[in-house]
């Protein structure tokens, strides 16, 4: 892991992009002592650098002092563009202009993007958990097609916080019986890309003893402020 | 209002009993500054000395500072039972039994609950903020379908925090767009008594702008410990 670049925000956090092979991050921390680490992920392959989910780490770090560190997915961020991803984008924009259903383009978008990102985030957590000011136990929060599978083949992530705000691929939602972590799943009630009900079904299916459902009105982007803090406290139940 | 009895404890929460005419209450209060009021009602006719109630008032009023306020309904507690209330709990033990429906006769027995006693929670709440240790803005929690009918026709109660864990009676279930102040739903995901849809339905039908749900496994007794500390910070939001 070859650190690229080091800024130290006025808020006290240190935000260092990093550099593993191919794979472009950033890991934002406070502090030089250990502080349990929070992977946190964008659905659908936003890029690392979208200000949403730079300011939901800052605030993870600066106010509740946990390390953060995201990375950019294939085709997305700071990495080369493919044909093959932009071609699927251009079918789902066409078919979602013509009212046409886009549950199978979905399908063969998301189920590819959580197969290939899904090791890129477990060689990432095993380099940052050899940083010294990086430490487990080691929470999940965001996407939750990505987060579903972290949370079923990588033991070190002892809690989740999902985000209900993308397509679940079938091959995803068939392993939620077998997330056991504590979860704690944010969802928009009007969502407009994200019927409610799959939603309320994931919830259902998984096999957590603690899982949590919060719930509030609005589109994608109306989230609450106060559920910031409700995520991050959640993560103080498991990780402290 | 007088008070009958007073008792303060190890952890500083006044416990003081009042009758006002018929009603027999409890007011739990720390410090002698006014503080804002939370009046707590329990589902289904409950005893307001239970202990479960008792800990959830005294938790707010010994970790958050607020005036926590509950009375018996008629039937109940410290007021005599009435034959009429008594045989329809028979009934319903019998019909449930029996494995029959019982929503008519949760509707025989709870709409009059409520319209009895919404205008003794409304004489209460005057009385309670005539104390120079009381004051508004006032919150409300516990029994959802006392607390809509309340939140609909008392301009004082400002926010509420619902416990969807019993039967709302159609008229109640009727008003339930009308409410307006933010509200947090509180379900048990598995309540026996209380099937999940209709509380999602009326989280859904709630006209409030601000309103949260929040669910956890479990049957009607399994609420979490950390949802007494974020109802008590929902009314943070709203009371202070």
């Amino acid at each position: 892991m070859d650190f690229t670049s080091e800024h130290r925000h006025d808020d006290g956090v240190l935000e260092r992009d990093f550099a593993l092979g191919d794979i472009p991050g950033t890991l934002w921390t406070t502090g030089s002592a250990p502080a349990p680490l929070v992977l946190m992920a964008h659905n659908n392959g936003l890029p690392r650098r979208d200000a949403r989910l730079v300011a939901r780490a800052r605030f993870h770090a600066a106010t509740y002092g946990y390390a953060v560190a995201s990375i950019d997915a294939a085709g997305c961020g700071d990495r080369p563009r493919t044909a093959a991803a932009d071609q699927l984008r251009v079918d789902l924009r066409r078919a979602m202009q013509a009212g046409e259903p886009v549950d199978e383009i979905f399908e063969a978008m998301v189920g590819p993007m959580v197969d290939d990102a899904a090791p890129e985030w477990r060689t990432t957590l095993d380099a940052l958990l050899d940083l010294p000011d990086v430490a487990g136990p080691v929470g999940y929060s965001g996407w939750m097609a990505l987060g579903i599978r972290l949370a079923v083949t990588e033991p070190r992530i002892a809690a989740a916080g999902f985000f209900a705000g993308g397509f679940v691929p079938r091959a995803v939602r068939a392993e939620a019986p077998r997330v056991t972590i504590p979860v704690l799943v944010l969802l928009q009630w009007d969502d407009e890309g994200n019927p409610r009900q799959r939603a309320l079904n994931l919830f259902d299916a998984f096999g957590s003893v603690e899982k949590t459902l919060h719930a509030n009105p609005g589109g994608h982007l109306g989230t609450p402020r106060f559920e910031l803090e409700d995520g991050a406290r959640f993560f103080d139940r498991h990780l402290r």
